[in-house]
């Protein structure tokens, strides 16, 4: 139960110190952080604790053998300073996924809810209310125990540390749809938040990064000829007026923005596609102008417009558009999540 | 250069508490580690310092977004007391192979070399003597540096922690042809020693374990057709009496232990073949009776006769041979580890 959870107070508070209207990213933390620990077959009652640092043992299987996995989502500040969070029971469900996935003990439905909920409470004065900003929440879960043995770990560490935030990207992003790297396999863990899978992306963003594209569209790693994932975010193709965008697979991650932004677009009676989306189809669509937007879609990118996509050393740009898909759906969604509009999904979760 | 690392020493040995006739592997850490930090730009000048625990920011890009990278070598105690390394710049090669992709820095080689010298001159009386027993050496490397963007940190900690261990595996292993779970992506990080690598196998392999298997044995992660690596070691296959195993590529390790082995087995006289090895031909070869042998190979494997691989709900036992290729390479490669034959291809290196 919320009340239930022990709370140790920093001596000192670390709010005084931040420019609220000049937040970066997930550089800035608060005051407290959420712990539980995995011990004799068991995740230990949670306690709220001064954010401090961790002290693990060299031999740690969190440096060795990659069991990390983790979730993001964000608390929101109305204009009359409740917070909410956004459909967090789908971020608890996601993270004993990935938890199954890499071998990790799954977390009980109540250290999370409960734990956020009260950590929440406790650092409400950390919600930013500025336009585009939040306070970026992120649930984390590694491997502490220790050994050499490739083997699972008999410890974890479970934290959830809060960050207030601005956005992710400024501006329109211009993306690089991928030729020669891959971010999963089929039977592989791109469907989980495992830190490994963000990784494996940061060598091919550089490359890209070096040629003028700020993300990768990963595609399939057979003959990458499909349109999978952004890394970051999610991936959404207008053709003509109709939204498209790949179905969620082993490879691809379920995110839970992305299939927000398809219930809404349905409720706006805009024409969705969930399936495969190939290469070919979206050069061939910038070619003959039917291509009308393509975005991305994510807690922390929320719907980041892209500009243009980069293809076998071409670059196709995208039309401005004066009403656009994605500026549309980003205000439904944001509506919702900042308590601005009616919650007809019944998406919201008030935290107080 | 080796004389020029500083040492802080271990006021306390742990050594005369520690059982080296009944060593695990990989559970019993020695006095000191030596330890170098990526900071603005560079790695600083390594230096061993008491083996302890190290001390991180939540907000450590390691327990987020999976940059970690490893090695594994062991260091072997000759009859005269002489401790060698096999082979280490291929470990040191490799590291930096998997820094790339993962877009961590590369550590200088004298950082590696030295280091690793110096280290394994002060430790020389934890390296075992028993038969069987080495002191394994895991150089690491993860993202220290902090934020919740997903980038590349901009700090780094390499250490090299050393254990003295018995046997990875006891007695023959029985494997599993993985039929749904993949390792590896075309393009992905396969080839990379990268802990992220390894968290995704243990799932599979807990599955596999409670089918009464110790091990999978991954296949292509289009159709697993063909058979690719064990995850802890590369897999040889002899059908009749032609040594085979499947050429590295970027889903496979390119393992130091599997290269010798192709050596010595050509310097034996054995024909071997670097090919594709489909898993249609390994069970017809099975069915026929001419698959002689299955082993794996790997520094801490070293060569592990395989008894029995499982395949859609099959086991296929493998004959007990009284001369195989497997403990005559066995012996061949142990025999120059520890500096009990001739080293005709240059592979030891002596530490002191």
């Amino acid at each position: 139960m919320v009340n239930n959870i022990p709370v140790e107070k920093a001596k000192t508070s670390k709010i005084h110190n931040v420019d609220f209207d000049n937040l970066a990213f997930g550089t800035t933390y608060t005051d407290h952080m959420l712990v539980s620990d995995f011990n004799d077959g068991e995740w230990s009652a949670p306690k709220i604790i001064p954010y401090q640092p961790v002290t693990l043992e060299p031999s740690s299987k969190i440096f060795h053998y990659g069991q990390s996995i983790f979730e993001g989502l964000k608390a929101y500040k109305d204009e009359q300073g409740s917070v909410w969070l956004f459909r967090p029971m789908e971020n608890f469900k996601r993270l004993n996924k990935s938890a199954k996935r890499l071998a990790i003990p799954e977390l009980p439905e109540s250290h999370f809810i409960d734990g956020l909920t009260a950590l929440l409470r406790l650092e409400q004065d950390w919600v930013p209310q500025n336009p585009g900003s939040s306070l970026y929440v992120r649930p984390f879960m590694f491997a502490s125990g220790t050994g050499f043995h490739a083997s699972p770990a008999d410890k974890y560490k479970f934290i959830i540390a809060l960050a207030p935030s601005g956005a992710y990207f400024s501006g329109k992003v211009k993306v690089l749809i991928e030729e020669k790297y891959s971010r999963a396999a089929n039977g592989g863990v791109g469907y989980a938040k495992a830190g490994g899978n963000y990784a494996g992306q940061f060598y091919p963003t550089q490359l890209a990064a070096e040629k003028g594209y700020q993300q990768v569209i990963w595609t399939d790693d057979n003959n990458h000829e499909f349109i999978e994932e952004a890394g970051a975010m999610n991936v959404f193709v207008r053709i003509n007026d109709t939204l498209i965008t790949a179905p969620t697979n082993d490879r691809i991650l379920d995110g839970i923005t992305r299939k927000s932004i398809l219930d809404i677009a349905k409720d706006e009676g805009i024409d969705t596609e969930v399936r495969k989306v190939s290469v070919k189809e979206v050069v061939d669509a910038a070619k003959n102008g039917s291509l009308k937007e393509m975005f991305g879609a994510g807690t922390a990118a929320v719907v980041s417009p892209i500009a243009a996509f980069g293809y076998k050393d071409v670059d196709y740009e995208l039309p401005e558009l004066g009403d656009s898909y994605a500026s549309k759906l980003k205000k439904r969604i944001t509506d919702i999540q900042y308590n601005r509009a009616e919650d007809k999904f019944g998406w919201r979760y008030k935290v107080v």
